[in-house]
């Protein structure tokens, strides 16, 4: 199947715009910290959220719009993240749909609310009530850009794609926007993704593709191990491609998963580049685990270590760190089995073999990992369970992010 | 009851003796790499051990030694884990144990080994063979020193205590050294704890005591949440204070559980306080939890966030970042009712109240946590779970000790 990446974000489907805006919720005037994006026409939606017990206001307001499976715009701030601020905060979320819907003469339940940034301080309501005509009156073909930027916080870079492919001869795109672990003020970070695209597809299936494809991109970024509390990845398609809707599990749908999950792997893989404080991306490939789920695991388990975070931060081949982690991931292996190697760019080494020491180039080694996109590839021998997850390094920076108001 | 801590460390109890010395393990020649312990009469002997599946091959030696539920000496080195070496690793820490038992005129079972420094890098076993008649020769009631000294890797300080309880009107001795997580060359940190005692109690109550302290000690450490293939705790029991013997969980074993916690819990804590890179302390105290376990793996989540550890390390009242990490623990809790303190000896702060943001001083919290030890105290009125953990912070020296090999 082809796959053709265009230039272009959440505005290149059919019938959606955007815009992004400065209200004031930033401190920095010229930092923009509300976004909207809007489908010209109805549109199928479908969303999946944190696991985390503690909740962000907005999540359980966009759940509750989610219900009858249909949305047209969906509107996010940055600078607050409304979290823990108890029924003033689902109050002030609820408001944030009711006075866009009103702005753009459409049903509250149809407006989506995301929110990330500082947690426990009370929504400035007012600033975002003010900026929604101007927020609205600025939806544009060309807002995608201004959408991305709102909904930064410390991303170094703007994760935003858009892609073609085909459904017959009828061609679908896809666009999307995300923001990886970032802070303000500093706070914890929120991994957000919005999706548009104008494919013509049920509501049901475009629940299940979302939720299939999430499984395997953005659960399985690790920045911290840290799961955010607003984290929530957003669909819209409002069918406006008129391809032969897709209303069972069949080729259209394989062919639509598929585009869907290149575009989500593609922004997950920025996320992890981009996380706090990063150097390298780290992804890590397992195989021979006894299923998927345990692969998943034990990758999990390496990118989250911190020892093998700061020896990738310090370009040092130490895979007894890698054996280590999986070690204590708590899933069944034989560490007797382990192979592991390094690659990158600059090449592909064995570090370890059977679980024991074996020979290697120490300056092939080094040459390796000093690139910026290093793979860590364990077979376990044991089964048809493969996996890939993606994390970064630990840096004085995710400290100095995190930690350093001393100076 | 009454304990009382005396200067002093392993060989305090009656009849334990100890050395340390340089045998060649470490580059630097004045550098301890291998310790003993010995017990002049026979001793009665317990142990716990990691749950790394990846184990370091003393432990297999260690574990098939206590079969016996008996054991006269430990010997330790430092500067190599002898871990991931396969065959070859398990025939070295056998021999280990069999070149001392023969300086020492025992039986080669009534030896116990650990190891801890680089991992998957052959033992020179050589070093240790051309070293264990000097080590022998040096015994002595002063050598705690040099036996403490010669187990620390990164570790800043010597982490050993003594104390006396009295059971009816016989005094009664607990030495220990422990060492905390540290690295070689560099490598992952490992906690070892070696307790000597001329109690007299019988093994099966001894062995259980052991694992019971440690449970509710060591267990609740978290340096950086990477639990090393080599963590290694051990006791031995002379009985030379000729105690009316322990041989049921009477009174008599109460008290002793009670001194041993209390040893137990002040080395937990100078081993997280001495964490690799630490400035702080931190004691998290959940209260209120469905049951103990929920307690501490609500602990552990907060203690092991690497947002909540930049956070302490930068004195930032970011109690967010404590809800957040209780909310992916996968307990069960209700977000609503959580109680967030932090205290110190400046004072203590309540910061959030039912889960909610409330009004506090910030410069007050500030007093609090600009100090060295600080507490986290999370009430969630749910239950009757309770427990406290010990971790530390994040700071730039972690980093740097375990990443930063570029400069």
């Amino acid at each position: 199947m082809d796959i053709n990446y265009i230039q272009g974000g959440v505005t290149s489907p059919q019938g959606f715009l955007a815009s992004g805006i400065h209200c004031g919720l930033k401190k920095s005037t010229i930092k923009k910290d509300l976004a909207l994006i809007y489908s010209e026409v109805p549109s199928n939606a479908a969303g999946v959220f944190t696991k985390n017990k503690v909740k962000g206001a907005p999540l359980y307001i966009t759940k509750e719009h989610l219900l009858n499976k249909k949305a047209r715009a969906i509107i996010v701030n940055s600078g607050n993240a409304n979290t823990c601020n108890g029924e003033d905060g689902l109050k002030k979320a609820k408001k944030m749909a009711m006075l866009q819907a009103k702005e753009l003469n459409i049903k509250t339940d149809d407006v989506l609310v995301a929110s990330t940034g500082v947690i426990g301080v009370p929504l400035n309501i007012d600033a975002i009530k003010d900026g929604i005509p101007l927020l609205t009156k600025e939806l544009a073909k060309e807002g995608y850009e201004d959408a991305s930027s709102a909904i930064m916080t410390t991303d170094t870079f703007k994760k935003q794609l858009a892609l073609e492919f085909y459904i017959g001869d009828v061609k679908i795109t896809l666009g999307a926007m995300a923001k990886g672990s970032g802070m303000i003020e500093p706070n914890m970070g929120t991994m957000l993704s919005f999706i548009t695209t104008d494919l013509d597809i049920s509501p049901e299936l475009l629940n299940e593709a979302l939720k299939s494809s999430v499984k395997i991109s953005y659960n399985r970024v690790s920045v911290d191990g840290d799961t955010s509390t607003n984290d929530m990845v957003l669909i819209l398609a409002n069918g406006l491609a008129k391809n032969d809707p897709i209303t069972e599990k069949d080729e259209k749908y394989e062919t639509f998963l598929n585009a869907l999950n290149d575009l989500n792997i593609k922004l997950s893989k920025n996320i992890a580049k981009d996380g706090e404080g990063a150097t390298k991306l780290i992804e890590c490939k397992i195989s021979g685990a006894k299923t998927e789920d345990d692969a998943v695991t034990l990758g999990k388990s390496i990118v989250n270590s911190n020892l093998v975070k700061t020896a990738i931060f310090g370009s040092d081949a130490n895979w007894g760190r890698i054996l280590c982690s999986l070690g204590y991931a708590q899933i069944d292996f034989d560490p007797n089995k382990v192979d592991v190697y390094f690659e990158s760019c600059a090449g592909s080494i064995k570090v370890c073999e059977h679980g024991t020491s074996i020979e290697f180039n120490e300056s092939k080694a080094k040459e390796i990992l000093i690139q910026d996109e290093i793979t860590i590839k364990v077979d376990l021998f044991l089964g048809d369970g493969n996996a890939c997850v993606w994390g970064c390094d630990l840096s004085y920076d995710y400290v100095k992010i995190n930690g350093d108001y001393r100076s």
